[in-house]
């Protein structure tokens, strides 16, 4: 029985939110698939975690049973969210660019989960693990456009799940998604509607296929 | 009488710090140079600033005048923050570099402060601003070294501050910060060391060239 952990982290509703809309589209497809798999959701923009601390810093690196209660306390959350990820059998992240990066929500996350000696730079823990994100823009960040290479997700989300943790990572897209609720945009409607059909085809198709290679796993 | 704004993100404190104690080093210039100046100094790893909200995002685009409670209170402290950074003549930030990236208390900042038709693109309240930034990093990420190419402190905030905020920024980047204290990491300790003295100089050649322009214009 397979486990997908869905995170999200758009500050705005599914219905506003283009990050949200097609993780939920990944997930549906993926459940069709999978009736008897389960899904963990974690909502950072409701739910966020800590900002990484000294004392859950250090934590990380000493043996639990030298714990004081400050650093106790601190490792217990990092725990919780690593495990959940090591426990996991496939990932999925709506992760919105806000101002050129990550949401804040979700790189506290990030500082949680990294762990040198557990989850990163070799240890093993989620060596292979699928990882889906759902990157939207308000803009265009591609080749040729003007905002090209100002896109710090895609390429440092490459460097967390790939270099660091050594996942298996796949990007889903959608781009121009201020274009309906931004005036000065509206002649970028075209584009915008293409890249919404784009990417719901993606978000299905990927969904099919992982359901179906963890199937053969199962 | 100019006014610095000093604004720190390690969770380490300033002895086992190498950004804080480089900030504090130039701050320390700065103030010989500027005896009648002022340093607004915000802790964001002692004292986050709230993660980027609905209610925060939607509060931003609206007329004051028409918030409801939860947008007031979120826009408050977004206010406070802008209001703080447009106030300052020169702004010093500390970003050690947290798994590749900027620590997520500092993402929360930005997005705080990053305003569409206040702050940010072609809006012009930090126009030609002087940012300091020290980015230290416990490796080394510059060209011929394994992480060339994993580094997305320096970039990114060239993004942020330069492409969005039009502002003037300079980087002092202290690099092997892991050596002193990670055996695996001795035969860098030469390394370390210099780039130790070389941004020490740096910090200080800066903080003076500074305080002498801002003297000038003033």
């Amino acid at each position: 029985m397979a486990t997908l952990l869905h995170i999200d982290s758009s500050v705005l509703p599914v219905s506003a939110s283009a990050s949200r809309s097609l993780a939920e589209l990944f997930r549906a497809t993926w459940l069709e698939q999978h009736p008897e798999g389960t899904v963990v959701h974690r909502d950072l923009a409701v739910h966020p975690v800590s900002h990484l601390t000294a004392a859950a810093h250090h934590a990380g690196y000493l043996d639990p049973a030298r714990h004081d209660g400050e650093q106790a306390a601190a490792f217990a959350e990092r725990k919780e969210l690593i495990e959940e990820l090591e426990a996991a059998d496939a990932v999925l992240i709506g992760a919105p660019m806000y101002n050129l990066s990550v949401p804040s929500t979700l790189k506290a996350w990030i500082d949680n989960v990294v762990l040198i000696g557990r989850t990163a730079l070799g240890a093993a823990t989620l060596q292979g693990k699928h990882v889906t994100v759902v990157t939207s823009r308000g803009g265009a960040y591609g080749p040729g456009t003007p905002r090209e290479g100002y896109d710090y997700v895609q390429n440092y989300l490459e460097g967390v799940f790939g270099m660091m943790l050594g996942m298996e990572i796949e990007f889903i897209v959608p781009e121009l998604t201020g274009a309906p609720v931004d005036p000065a945009m509206a002649e970028l409607l075209p584009l915008y509607e293409a890249s919404r059909s784009r990417t719901r085809e993606e978000a299905t198709a990927l969904a099919e296929r992982l359901a179906a290679r963890l199937g053969e796993a199962a």
